[in-house]
């Protein structure tokens, strides 16, 4: 089973900014212990601040992987382009959100992912990486 | 560690409003099957279409279990109460949903749970009980 | 032909409340003429006050009743549960009002109940009742 | 006792238009029915495409005619000028919709005559009609 | 110097409709004492129910009367057409209206005459139309 | 003179939920004391999570106690049935909140109660009580 | 016949700003005007550029006034506390404009005034002074 | 291959009206012209003011006829019941507009036509026509 | 004990204006008897139709007095510039209305004060000042 | 001649995504057919899924092409940066759309490239493109 | 050169109110520094808490001033009537604010002087009347 | 002290875009008399029409620079990725515009940027680039 974990814009800065918030644990850090723990599926892992760059990667990968974990940051909450996307390629995907963004700013509530994911995860801290890979199980 | 899955309005339905799309599993054995798999976690089960009684158990288990797993149902958009209680108790609360409430009304999109509750899970089907359990493991 | 009549909130108290304006006929004396009138029918009839044990009712009697006359009042514009309700059940429900609702306060104008109900009869007054029955016939 | 059926926009295709929906039952036909039925009214009707014709016809009947049953179709949701016909004439007017405009787009909620009718009937299909007759009996 | 009153929807009704409020004065009685009062003025008077007639009226005269006074009734809030004749032609149109519209309904607040006519007198009864032609003397 | 305080939603657990804030004393400890100040009026007590039950309350007593103090808590935001219910029955009824609801969402901002209420008392603490029972004085 | 003309902020600036657009007129030379063509009238002017003076004028003139134009210039469309001023007074007022504020931002669209105005006159340039002078006679 | 090119209101007034900007060529000419280029179509034409009567031209001719090029003018933005009658006919209809109704008012944004039409053409002057003909080549 | 009554704009008019719904005693005669009723407070009163003088006498009594109670009028729903000042001083402030806002227009409902106010008192009549008194004893 | 086809995200799925809707049929396929069929303009082409890219290439060719035919995708719905590149370059600029945009969610009838575009073309599946070459003729 | 800085409401309490935020330097102070740090201008100061003297200020120095650096306070947001001062005068005038009003209320997001203003400079505490000064060199 | 000028989307069109508006000269000659005027700055410079590259930009400096003056263009209005960045890094963020957005289209006023920047500088041409490094002195 092939799955790719998809990460947007500023999440290439966990472990760096605000750490008393964030911890100093980078995001490879935690993805090395999910492929430990998950050891059976083929994990793989892709982050970019731009947006065209996630499509074109959903893209590449949306016809024959099956799963994408996405975590798109704040393009979650403006981009029709991920949303289209999501909904153009046959491999499921599953929405995660590190932080509870209901609890955050009004426009964090809205998403263009979640009306064509094929499930929601929201403010689990990273352990909602954890959870989106226990849905594929 | 002891925890309640808690459901809301109309949910008793299950497995036998719209079979053809929720199948014919009813909760209760869909419940039977968590306890089973999560063994080790005392799990117990509470039902109720009345928006006050689901506020009131949620203060009787809300200062000594370890989590709740609510799904409030069509009350999770309207009622600030239950929000207000999610608050006020100590217990780590889930929120869960059954269907994508982000591809169905847009009255659906809104939750005065979720700026309260420790996580949201949405659209998994039943298995979005499953993935709140995890959560706690 | 079996069918109930369904009473929300504050509808107890016809006959005794503003009774310049409702008369001073309570419900159960139109529930008998209409019974009366409506022979061939097998004519029932509950009130609730309480959102919850109205969704109660609708599913003990929704799976094999031959309708529901469903005066939802006040929660007609605030209860998604109740609207749900209506779409699980097969039994056909009229939604019905006393009064012009589209002739008193903006939030009188939505209803959740319409967009899952046969059909909806409005501002007739008592007769509202009668002619929900008429459809039925 | 003399009543009138008002028709307004499109409703003149009744039979012709969309009949896996509709039918081909034309209004005509039900017209007729409607006068078997309901022998002791003197029934009559007009039927027009143009929002003005349709105010014109209001003033004609609106001061001798016992009823008038107006289905303004699509102007319902636009004209002001119809609902103020409506208020101007002493003949009370009972809103009439063949469809469930509940469950249609949101711009068909919205009504001009309805606070000024005498009652509302909506979503029973031709049947419509015959309870709004019932309501004057 | 050429006049022309136009009156829109419901306006042939004065001296008929809700006598207490509007007196049993008809608009062609006023209509009399206008031409009277303003004898230099060749004045002349059109009404309408039928928004489309109402816009070619003005197209027959707006290339070469001094004026227009234009009470489009319940058109001026709905009516985008009427609001472009306005400014198709090159006849300055004053906006007339009898009751005083800011104290209507919301609806009634706006206008789309307005921003394309010479003036706008809202609210002085009958006495609208007076004003409307003191001003172009 | 008979005067009844009722409770909404969540206000059961004043003296144990947020003690920080709220303090460790509870309603019952409070409504003693009021009786003991306001020893001429026969004050009772009532306090529901239901917001049927709390309709059902104000029917019980509305039709022959001198006044009602109302705290509904977060029904006051969503409740147009208990709003009806103010307005249905004779008996005065005083809306009074704990906290400064405006300091608060913007969502308790509104109220169903208010429009029908004898006045308003919002944000003195437990002390809104007394200046209500000062208000029937 | 004793009427008061009051301008409000701004408008102090006549034939001094925007000359281009206004002239160069001040509006005392428009009042020496007014004055001579409506000889009969007791004509007064008052001016100023603060809110609470205009509405202190007002309780003033507006017990034995026959009448007050009142162009409250930017006011208008952000003071509730004129428009209460107008509504405690017996006097009426008629409230003008020399621009077409239909055709100007949309903020300006909005009267707090107009409500519980006499009349509105709106855009004829300083005529509309002129106009509501007419409207006394 | 029949079509037919319907205009609204105000289009009769091409080659009148603003010259400055819409030329002085009137549509008449224009339509010679597209005679003479699509020769092998049978094209008519039709305009009216009146919404009641592009309504029922549709009637008359969207059944038989291979398409509808319709440029309702101001109707697009307001008429429910032209868009019915889109949707009621089997005929294809193309919207199109003479200006770019994207660069003008707010209200011009909204097209109760556009969702029932096959295709939209905006902006491209009388050349809106000239393509929409291309598009049934 | 130090305490200041502020009154806003038309305020000074009580006794004078729809003394039909206010009566006819001015709210000197009220100050009068509240004087008397709490003479163990140091009590005076201020009021002024313009919104920076009210500013200007909070600034001045703002740091050295025990309490203010303000009703701030047409002000309270318009001046973020009195709410900043209740916000800038630490003395106390009371908000008080004679009547009941939420039952008034909708812009009446809003309250820039309120989120900085101690409490809101609302719709007793007069005794609102009287009850905003109590609050401090 | 020299014109560009610029194509924005998700448009390089074209023959791959969701065949049942669109066929089979790659864009590259298409662009040769229109290369033949416009023999006598020199036609480019271009897709990128990033904004940023397609803004620099318009800036690129937008000096000196005679034409941009741009169909953005997604990005039409919310790039203001797309939208200010069209207004900066004196290349004409024509929007197409595949889809009929009006026909699918709300979010998508709303553009921020029309305003400044010469013409808009939406719904004639690949044909759109087709029509818009036709403009250049 | 001629320079005035104008403040609004509640800014001369600064070095009184909330110190621990403002600090103790009242602006008397900081306008010390600023005229000794541009010796070149001839600076004056002007506050008050009324709007209306802002207005009359404006229009004073408006017509020969270089310049006038304007804090409006709370009237930012609110005042209609400074705005259209600050378009009525031909000086150029900048918008300054101490704090970061984007940061803050969403009401404080809007302002009326901004459209009309030479530039804005926000949130640089006291430095942004610095900046403002060097920007009239 | 290093600092970095970020300029966004179109702004590498300036001196050849709208010339008549923006005048002829680029913005690298302007950069160029800035690092002369701030010789004791080490001030850098980028530029990209790319959102995803601005963000990775401001991660590569935000966390040892000294200061970023940011021109996000049209991105400023649409962006939450580059409005998060500001607020992940420790580096203080200048927001600056060239024109006056508060003078034009309304979704120009809006600023995802704004909340997170140290301060905010608008409308002074290049200037503003100017009054920002003197922010930093």
């Amino acid at each position: 089973m092939k799955i790719i974990i998809i990460n947007g814009p500023n999440l290439n800065l966990l472990g760096k900014r605000e750490t008393e918030i964030y911890g100093t644990e980078t995001f490879e850090y935690c993805f090395n212990k999910l492929k430990e723990q998950f050891s059976t599926i083929e994990l793989s892992y892709f982050q970019s601040n731009i947006e065209g760059e996630i499509i074109s990667k959903m893209h590449e990968v949306g016809f024959h992987y099956d799963g994408i974990i996405l975590n798109a940051g704040a393009y979650t909450h403006t981009s029709i382009g991920i949303g289209d996307a999501v909904k153009a390629i046959p491999t499921p995907v599953i929405e995660v959100h590190i932080t509870n963004t209901y609890a955050r700013e009004l426009f964090r509530h809205q998403s263009y992912i979640g009306p064509n994911a094929k499930g929601v995860i929201i403010g689990f801290g990273l352990d909602s990486y954890k959870l989106a890979l226990y849905s594929f199980l």
